[in-house]
């Protein structure tokens, strides 16, 4: 396969930590995964893309639907600790990190053109959560022109039927559903 | 006037000191102008949007006309001093800071979402240089339906004919062309 590169979309405290304002419950899970993933990349020298979702702290850059909660249940707000991508993923040196503050990791952000300037025509997808961050992601990675690859088992939703839904609804765009464990095998292939 | 929003554009250290990798001349000239246009806006409470060029240290970000220049002569680097903005225009808490890596203040920036979300109609420019940074932001900001207000002694150019050249396009699609002096009434009025 042409190099390709890894993004991990919103693996941060504040969403994954248990008692966290906005946990995911499932992202704890597939953190092994995730490095498993992101362990095939860096061995290969592959690029790695961190994306994380980073508010102000006045909330205006908050979707609408979330601003009023996010008065009481403030979330990723910049400078804080649960911003933080969590331990276990941390970046390296040379990796990319991308901001953003809405779903997909392409909306207003400089995903695209980094890619672009790589040379990189695809995308392995991880991280949380299937219907909203990932899902929004696959299809405008798709309609960018990316091939996408979600890999199944290193993503996740708040239920197994939404996830299984969302799934369905990707594979039947072309994205590539694949496991973990064959991640090694297609990358290098 | 319905509350308007300024944009203060490049006036980072890089840009504008005397010896600086990129220095523009003429910059330093305006800082006292710019000064009093930010004065006014903070005086009315209205919103200050500090936008400013970040590019990561590998030049992975930067534009393809300048990749080769960055290697020998990096400018705007994240988590250097070149990046930051000058002492006299520095932020004041609860303004807002727009990092790009184009030229438009709008291009993969939530600027729009932003001032949409505060209600905003009409933007007033500042900064360097009048040809691209000025420039492809006052015509995104045309296309999105934004009243553009170009404050013509508070940007710069390396040479005046061409600053005379880029304002009169810019007049010619609409922009209010205003000088410093006048901006307190056209604000006010």
């Amino acid at each position: 396969m042409k190099q390709p590169a890894l993004l991990i979309i919103d693996m941060q405290n504040d969403f994954v930590r248990a008692g966290a304002p906005m946990q995911m419950p499932g992202a704890e899970r597939i953190i092994k995964n995730i490095r498993k993933v992101m362990e095939v990349f860096r061995n290969l020298g592959y690029p790695v893309f961190h994306v994380v979702r980073v508010h102000r702290s006045d909330g205006s850059d908050v979707e609408i639907f979330r601003r009023e909660m996010f008065k009481s249940v403030p979330f990723a707000v910049e400078g804080t600790g649960g911003v933080e991508i969590i331990e276990e993923l941390r970046p390296l040196q040379g990796e990319y990190l991308i901001r953003k503050n809405r779903m997909s990791a392409f909306m207003n952000t400089d995903l695209d053109l980094l890619l672009r300037s790589l040379g990189i025509y695809t995308v392995f997808i991880t991280g949380i959560q299937t219907p909203n961050c990932i899902r929004t992601t696959v299809f405008d990675a798709a309609a960018l022109g990316y091939h996408t690859v979600l890999v199944e088992d290193a993503v996740a939703a708040r239920t197994s039927a939404v996830h299984e839904a969302n799934l369905l609804d990707m594979a039947n765009i072309g994205t590539v559903l694949i496991s973990t464990d064959s991640t090694a095998d297609l990358v290098r292939g």
